[in-house]
């Protein structure tokens, strides 16, 4: 089944202790994109500029993400700088340029509406509400956010969280959000919000999914995916989307959702985000196999895993 | 069979968010035995003073801790303030009372001698090295220590690692030892450095167990076991080493060691971390039923466990 992602696309300047990159491809819907589609069939909404040239959106479309829906207009691509240095789990901000994305109004090509699952990246909350609104066929539909909009748009961003299925969002913004710094008592408030799951991305940890009572049928206890780089960390860009995209897109090719399900899309997504950071950018996730992956995932299976 | 304990009694002066608690039980022994106790028997050695009153001590007997060994000296037990409220999972130490610890020089009662498993609490690394030498029947070696003495004795340190099977220490303390962020390689620095394995604590996110090639016959892959503190957090102090008694105290109760005792082991470890943190010092480990352990095991379990 396909899923469609909405989000950003970016140019990134990194520094991380092992080198840096200057204006290479970025933003969450690439992550995203790249990563599910070792899963099943993408289809990406954003907004690029004029730099955004062929060569970089052959990045995407080698990896046979539909890319029709990405609208060009005039001016530069969302620019992001992040600097890595001082903690490589959390990257300081050394410029925004928001170019093209501050009058980004996602619009939905008619092909696109009937997409079975939908991936609202990090952005505007009403523009993520507006998006879920129009994919009235969407039966799942993830969600991230950040800090950012928890604190400057608390009322928009609950109007988003009570129309997705699924939030997944980092440990700090859990505690922010739910206003709770235990981590399960964090969780019930969040989904006393809206959504059915929530999923909190641990970095280097990790993730744990909670269960609203009754969701997908799937019982309440809660379950964590373990993750571990196993070779080096050279760039945390993009870990959580890429997460997301394993998580979403391994359901999205199971065509159910059952707990057993939900369990496996939890270590797909914990795998993806082990790709992800072992290279700068978006390299590593550009040249894997499913055996790769697959492998992989057996590995973090036998790292949890009691008899 | 029985494990021997050998570190420190404390009087704890404790804040957290949920409230305070004045000279209460506490020290490296104190948690590892009372945790250890619900498998297998225990003895310890430590030092204390005037002030270890019957009372105080009757909390280990309770659980049928073998106290002997306990040394009583004029002048006062040592004492550690630590202060939680602003970060929950570090302390603030307020202050530090060695008193009787000063001189603290462990001796080891005769009957105590036949121990096949030894505990080397956190202290002066050469203490840990000649208990050690003086425990010749132990078969399995855990061992704990901290940032203090990493930096302040480490020729003394290297020599206790040469001496022992098992180190336990958290991820800050693993990363500094083995001088590398990246934490698969530092642990390989630190297996070359003389344990067979490597127990690495996340606090709130488990705990992983790193073995030396040909370590225990266990093979080389890594292993973690999840924690989730069900309840409320209300006091971290004594989660390491209380962590520390279920993973010995599990590994004695089996009398063998392979690579299923060990991942059981590791549950277990977390599992009596998150019961010494739901409340106030040892609170919570003085009163609780093999069933709840056993209960609280299976939903770890469930927590990390794939079809």
């Amino acid at each position: 089944m396909s899923i469609l992602a909405v989000g950003t696309i970016g140019l990134d300047t990194i520094v991380t202790p092992s080198g840096q990159r200057e204006n290479i491809l970025g933003g969450s819907v690439t992550y995203f994109a790249l990563s599910a589609s070792y899963f099943t069939d993408v289809r990406v909404v954003a907004v690029a500029g004029a730099d955004f040239t062929p060569e970089l959106e052959s990045v995407l479309t080698k990896c046979k993400v539909d890319t029709r829906g990405i609208e060009r207009t005039a001016g530069q691509t969302f620019r992001w700088g992040g600097d890595y240095t001082s903690n490589l789990n959390e990257a300081q901000t050394t410029f925004t340029e928001l170019n093209v994305l501050a009058e980004f109004n996602p619009k939905i090509p008619a092909e696109y509406l009937d997409s079975n699952f939908l991936f609202l990246g990090n952005m505007v909350p009403a523009n993520q509400a507006q998006v879920r609104r129009l994919m009235k066929d969407a039966w799942l539909t993830g969600c991230d956010t950040m800090n950012y909009w928890i604190q400057s748009a608390p009322e928009e961003l609950a109007k988003t969280l009570n129309l997705v299925d699924v939030l997944l969002i980092n440990d700090g913004e859990a505690k922010m959000l739910g206003e709770e710094p235990n981590l399960m008592r964090s969780a019930q408030r969040i989904l006393a919000m809206g959504p059915k799951a929530l999923v909190v991305k641990h970095g280097e940890y990790g993730a744990t999914i909670f269960f609203r009572e009754g969701a997908f049928g799937v019982g309440r206890h809660p379950f964590r995916a373990p993750t571990l780089p196993l070779a080096e960390v050279q760039d945390p860009t993009g870990a959580g989307d890429s997460f997301a995209g394993g998580f979403m897109g391994y359901i999205a090719s199971q065509g159910e959702i059952n707990r057993e399900v939900l369990k496996r899309a939890m270590f797909y997504g914990g795998v993806m985000g082990s790709f992800a950071v072992e290279r700068f950018g978006t390299e590593r996730l550009q040249q894997l196999t499913r055996a790769e992956i697959d492998e992989r995932f057996a590995i973090f299976r036998e790292l949890t895993h009691l008899e």
